[in-house]
């Protein structure tokens, strides 16, 4: 199988995390801060260490870790965490994932804010910054959201500058790392980004079943998810600390563990060398797609700006037609909406969609030439 | 490792777990329902094929299985998805884990329900069923919720009988099955039991990271977590679709890959012979504790109406410390409220707690035998 489909899962994961995750579920799979046995000390420290990992990865070693079971779970304690009014100016990027506009839109019906999208120059696949600043000067920011790249064009936000603006007005933001955190080297310090979500099983390369958000020591939000804790049992509430406050019920050890043996992996390889190998493999997979005129990207033409993920439409097919074909040449893409209706929108090709390409580190020259030759064997039969 | 910690997480899982969880990982850990390629078809079909199962253990082929990450996810999502009103009668038992108990806290504080707790005679550990009905019939059940064994005692809930009455109340009946389902052969089928909540990684063997709720086609619940469903991405609100409608964000195929294989493991072995083993260790269990008079069992003193879960407090010495003691003799127990602060009110262990020793399918005479030595040496040194 030659697999093109890594902004939805990266596939595979590195051999480190698929022998440890195994290896410590066999030897330690038991509940986190639960008991005071051995096994349960030894899958305690091992989420500290994992949260440790984490923050070291962004530079910022005094905020708080809260694990989740997905980048979406995360999302929704955030969003619907934070105390929205009525008359809240929300800014998003025009590529936001179902994960934040279906909150976004659930919360709408019973307050009254306006959502708002960040100007962006399609001409250059760019973010518009004095355009933004113009933005939050005629209508103050009260939160940001930020999706860091796009799962359906690949650009890249310009996180750092945009939140540096918003900031001035105390705007909340929260940046959408999904595909990004472990490939793009990002600082997370400082006060600028108030929550910083991540999904462990895409550019983290953990197992599936780990995601989470990185935010500040005292985040002003209310939980979503009430249970146990492990501690504090006899509390009516969920405890004041953090992050135990978010993460009522069983952790997922086994996650954890993979999760942890993928950040040791990305710090052995470097993230610098990650991303100039993805970034070989993005120009690699643009150089093929430019070859044939039947195909009209929907992504940035060159590397720069953006991750491994590349949209693009072909003449006389549909997208799922095209999914179909090159999924009987053992090609595993993704075609259609990519839960980003609103993106695809902005690009002008909802609703019929597109096919997705994405590439993560362990692709490698057979995966792309089997793809050049199904690519030829669509335009010679087009 | 002597493990008595069963009821935290079963420990170990059959081998056929752990060698299916990994080996389906490796070679099909995409994403479900997000892409026409085979490995996503793979994946998709196991995650349909484990639903089946799991509908078949429980004899309730046409309803519908929910997945989340954990149990207390599904409890939020059932009790907070319920439309409860003022003056609601909330029916509990005596038993509830706060990942019921610290919803209702929650939800209480804004929405003005009684909470009643069900009729149990301590004296011979058992539902009081006359008075039960008297309590319904002074004041109607609009939900009731059962803890079909403690996670404290161990004690067992009629839950059929108490739901068939309460049915004639048009209460919505929820069965917290997080340490029954896969030990206790329960008949689902039927409308009485509106929510049956699980937890894979404790009686259903599975490695950690699946949990859920079996519930009709057509459940009367909002939903809590919004986002991508990989289909109806157009759709600004989530699917009206079971289960899609409440299983937003991508899937833990890993988790549910390992439920597919001990599920499989269940139905190899039988659920009768599965808990015919449990009651086995849980007899020798209890023999082993009541030969020493400085151990006061808080627990049924026979294995007939409850599962292998027994708790207890010593002559002299804090839970805590007794923990300590096995924990340095290699034996993990869990001590303290265990997340069940009113069951421990109930049993008038409250604050101090018991420690807790809970039998699985995998303990052997070893693990007793080291047992009862460790106990020896704390009745001597006591």
């Amino acid at each position: 199988m030659v697999y093109f489909d890594n902004a939805a899962t990266t596939f595979p994961k590195p051999e480190e995390v698929y022998k440890f995750t195994d290896k410590f579920y066999r030897e330690c799979g038991v509940n986190v801060g639960r008991g005071q046995h051995k096994l349960s000390s030894k899958a305690s420290f091992l989420v500290a260490e994992t949260r440790k990992l984490l923050l070291e990865l962004n530079y910022c070693p005094s905020k708080k870790v809260v694990f989740t079971s997905t980048a979406t779970e995360a999302l929704n304690i955030v969003l619907q965490g934070i105390e929205i009014k009525d008359n809240f100016n929300i800014y998003i990027t025009p590529f936001e994932h179902n994960a934040v506009t279906r909150i976004l839109h659930h919360l709408n019906k019973t307050i009254k804010f306006n959502v708002k999208q960040l100007e962006f120059d399609k001409d250059i696949w760019q973010y518009d910054i004095p355009k933004i600043e113009k933005q939050f000067q005629d209508n103050a920011p009260d939160i940001v959201i930020i999706s860091h790249a796009s799962n359906v064009c690949g650009v890249i936000a310009p996180v750092k500058k945009v939140t540096q603006i918003s900031k001035k007005y105390n705007a909340i933001n929260i940046i959408d790392m999904a595909q990004t955190m472990g490939l793009l080297d990002t600082n997370l310090n400082g006060n600028d980004i108030d929550f910083a979500v991540f999904a462990g099983h895409k550019t983290l390369y953990s197992p599936i079943g780990v995601g989470g958000f990185i935010c500040n020591e005292n985040p002003k939000i209310k939980p979503l998810i009430f249970g146990g804790t492990g501690f504090e049992s006899a509390n009516f509430d969920l405890p004041e600390t953090i992050p135990e406050r978010f993460e009522a019920g069983s952790q997922n050890i086994m996650a954890i563990a993979g999760l942890n043996a993928s950040l040791k992996w990305i710090n052995s390889i470097k993230i610098s060398k990650i991303y100039q190998i993805e970034k070989k493999h993005h120009s690699r997979l643009l150089d093929i797609l430019k070859k044939f005129n039947n195909i009209k990207l929907i992504s940035p033409t060159n590397a720069l700006n953006s991750i491994g993920v590349v949209s693009c439409v072909f003449d006389n097919y549909s997208s799922d037609n095209i999914g179909q074909v090159l999924s009987d040449n053992d090609i595993a893409v993704r075609t259609g909406l990519h839960c980003s209706p609103n993106a695809h929108k902005f690009l002008e090709t909802f609703p019929q969609g597109t096919v997705r390409f994405s590439v993560g580190y362990f692709n490698n020259d057979y995966d792309f030439e089997m793809l050049e030759k199904a690519l030829e064997y669509i335009y010679e039969n087009g």
